[in-house]
């Protein structure tokens, strides 16, 4: 089951360069993390119980470094959390929408993660993720 | 201040068209309202705190027809829901922020809304929302 909006992913050419806009507008910035399987460095800022996080590429190869050039910085997913990936995982297969991974994988903030592709979501790029504590999904 | 995600805007070419794909990722989607001085028919689907709200043109001067000409359907905004937009209003302003009416305007649910233009937020179309249940704004 889909609970809440976990964070909304907004692509930026630099975390450093975007961190004081969005701290003027009131937001703290967390601990900036890499993510090198997803070709990209992270901060999140938290509002409410939900967060922006922003994603800068790592490199040229980065699927960020290639939003930024079509699309230029802006918003990039939006992540639902579900506290049980796999069952998610399985039933939206069954519902017919394209899955990116061929599982979940592990992604920022200790989360098990999958992303539906926008192609089936009307353009939609959705991240489920799921908070965890333990090594191994359920 | 800034206290949650209110919704998140995707840009549909019709609700009809996306609904069942909100209902099937396991949303539940409310009643359609006309926003008239948007341009917009909108539907909100709760998720958690929070909520989707698609976004479809009335007619193709609305600001989401140029959207979708221009970008594809997608995500279009965030709104964030604040306590009191009337000193959010001032304070950004005073940070140094561009937005885009010259006072909070009635919106989508009940709310007085304002809007940071995205050449000051990185891309990024901010909408902050107050809701309300009085005629007018403190």
């Amino acid at each position: 089951m889909i609970e809440r909006i976990d964070h909304i992913g907004v692509a930026v050419k630099s975390i450093e360069d975007a961190r004081p806009f969005w701290e003027r507008l009131g937001l703290e910035i967390g601990e900036i993390e890499e993510v090198p399987q997803e070709g990209v460095r992270v901060a999140f800022l938290r509002c409410g119980e939900s967060a922006i996080e922003l994603l800068e590429p790592l490199g040229p190869e980065s699927p960020i470094a290639r939003f930024l050039e079509k699309r230029g910085p802006g918003i990039h997913h939006v992540c639902l959390a579900s506290s049980d990936i796999r069952a998610e995982d399985g039933r939206l297969r069954e519902a017919g929408f394209e899955l990116i991974r061929t599982e979940p994988t592990l992604g920022a903030g200790g989360c098990w993660v999958q992303f539906v592709h926008p192609r089936s979501t009307g353009g939609v790029l959705i991240e489920i993720a799921e908070p965890i504590a333990v090594e191994e999904p359920r």
